[in-house]
């Protein structure tokens, strides 16, 4: 097990009915007026953005507001909001969203206090150690940003997605009520658990060796996150099954997954920021058809620990099974598991390529080239 | 899965060669002056002494020293280091040792503000919302006060041992470093094992249900915690084992088990305290009499989860055979499993359960009464 540091203060209120307590979380830290931002308005359809305003009002939080933030978030939302910010003196962001709001939230709060373009800190040109208070209602488990510091954007202009994080932005406050979630079309539960998933295989699969906790509470994790979804694409109203997957989603990328690890492979998702960055897919299901890929492209590197996986989440023997049978889960629950699924033609796998392969070289399993990745690419394209 | 809040907001500094790094840490903290508690002289024979003592100087830290504290920590011996902490005008406490010296530290943190006598804290008579701010450097991984703001002491006074908690006590910094446990007596292992699983067990057995993530989680814990410990009474400087064994005894007890449920039963640890008080004897040999006898006495009440514990635990299919190999396996690796074991004499039951009993009616489970706590003893007796 390799050294590590854990610290992470998001405090997590979490279960039913939850949601109108973030004024109350909000007014602790002395703030009176909030940039409330949201997506494209299944908030107001759901009960959730009734419930938050009604709190801000109970606690004398005054709001303004930016929506419209989209899956695979952009950089010109987060610009134009940072600017409201700034124009309407704010003192903290409220993201009510999934992980594109959230996202957006952190580039926001953290590009409140920088004279630059705030996509210096994505481009590692600028360090964040200074950002607005983030408070966080959550509306779809998926990218466990609700608890933790990093974000995900994608600059238009250039087509690129990029991360950064940073201790200033984890969120003081994050409020989980699983029954938001109740209302989510299958496809986002699905895409959901697939992105939760895999960010528990980035650090399971990243070459670290030792972590016997560890190994078990991912594989913990993962099954319980199948478990819930298989539930969930028959009853989208069972609340055990939206409550473990809420959790699990969250401890998948926490900080506590990653302890004593290499800080994770990440191969899968440099790759898949590429297919979401060039086609607009679902995060989640680029994933599903990055991953097994990937899987297959590196097994050799650790077999042992991929005869494990297919041994502990599938009952196989043969960790080439394992795979096969993580692939025909993925199919089974929904997702796409191929580029042709998605409809992408396999002759952009070079341009794919290519946009992935600004940060390369990736991976802590194996080392990813421009070459590595196209031939990834090549195993998901049927 | 019941509503929960989740906060824990200590940093934890993991790994070879971090004791170093405590006076760094402190320093952040604007702090100039600490109260450095320890217990009997170990750390001065491994190392851990030295290691803080320069990190401070080089920080330009002092401290006042207050040393002694013993296992099953005394109120008296808080007093003495309350009124030294008040006449040095330190700005923080310094705990280098294990759940004694940390839960003394916590006591001394807080009633550093209190006028009246801290022990009111254990009475429930005064709510703890401020202390001096508190580190810690590990030395024995087994309560898991490194993480949380929970703290046990004894009144010698009056016999009784009683606990608070409190967000004002959780430590700012914690650093565990496994290589400083290679020197560990046999028993304190083993004694510390069996505590950290109890607290488990505690969650695990709580009546509360649909936690699917989290009963994987504790067993994953369970699991980890016996093979490392098999290792150690054989290995005692195998570094993964004491990694692994100690970050499982700091989750074990850091609110991520606690996590849905309906915060755990406490009747073995409640009971047990009636036995450390009295007897004097190490708290985990003391869980290690009470746990399976409690287990046996309350089975019928879930008899599901003991069936699941069984089997996923020791492979038996039988609920009562997973309480039998249970109790060998602490007798297996050096704890006593009755209070015969440990010299208490039979006709002792009464005095003990009254003790005990000070807090009762007390568990989630079951409920349990005078009459309960003493069947339950009696089922521990040989």
């Amino acid at each position: 097990m390799r050294n590590f540091v854990f610290h992470n203060p998001t405090k997590i209120i979490f279960g039913k009915g939850t949601v109108g307590q973030i004024g109350d979380e909000i007014k602790k830290y002395g703030v009176e007026k909030v940039l409330l931002l949201y997506g494209r308005g299944s908030i107001k359809r759901n009960g959730v953005y009734d419930s938050i305003t009604s709190s801000l009002e109970r606690n004398g939080i005054s709001w303004v507001e930016v929506s419209g933030v989209k899956p695979n978030p952009v950089l010109s939302k987060v610009h134009e909001a940072i600017k409201v910010a700034r124009r309407e003196k704010v003192q903290a962001i409220l993201a009510a969203g999934g992980g594109s709001v959230i996202d957006s939230a952190k580039a926001i709060a953290a590009g409140y206090y920088y004279s630059g373009d705030i996509w210096d800190a994505f481009l590692g040109k600028y360090k964040v150690d200074k950002a607005l208070p983030i408070f966080t209602v959550l509306t779809i488990s998926a990218t466990g940003s609700e608890m933790n510091g990093g974000a995900v954007v994608t600059d238009e202009k250039t087509g690129l997605k990029l991360s950064f994080g940073s201790k200033a932005t984890y969120p003081k406050v994050s409020i989980i009520d699983p029954t938001v979630q109740f209302t989510l079309p299958k496809e986002q539960t699905v895409y959901g658990a697939v992105d939760a998933i895999v960010h528990v295989l980035e650090y399971y699969f990243d070459g670290s060796k030792d972590r016997w906790l560890m190994d078990r509470v991912m594989e913990s994790i993962i099954k319980t996150i199948m478990e819930s979804a298989e539930i969930l694409v028959n009853e989208p109203t069972n609340y055990e099954a939206r409550a473990n997957l809420a959790w699990s989603a969250t401890l998948a990328l926490n900080g506590l997954t990653s302890t004593g690890s290499f800080g994770g492979d990440w191969s899968s998702h440099y790759i898949e920021h590429a297919l979401s960055a060039i086609y607009d897919i679902p995060h989640g299901a680029g994933l599903a058809i990055v991953t097994p890929a990937w899987m297959r492209y590196v097994m050799e590197e650790d077999i042992d620990k991929f005869r494990r996986f297919a041994k502990e989440i599938f009952g196989e023997e043969d960790p080439e099974k394992g795979i096969e049978a993580f692939k025909s889960w993925l199919k089974n629950i929904g997702a796409p598991v191929s580029l042709k699924d998605a409809g992408i033609p396999e002759k952009d796998i070079d341009k794919i390529a290519e946009n992935a392969a600004f940060e390369a070289p990736f991976g802590t399993l194996k080392r990813l080239e421009l070459e590595d990745i196209k031939k990834v690419l090549e195993i998901a394209a049927i």
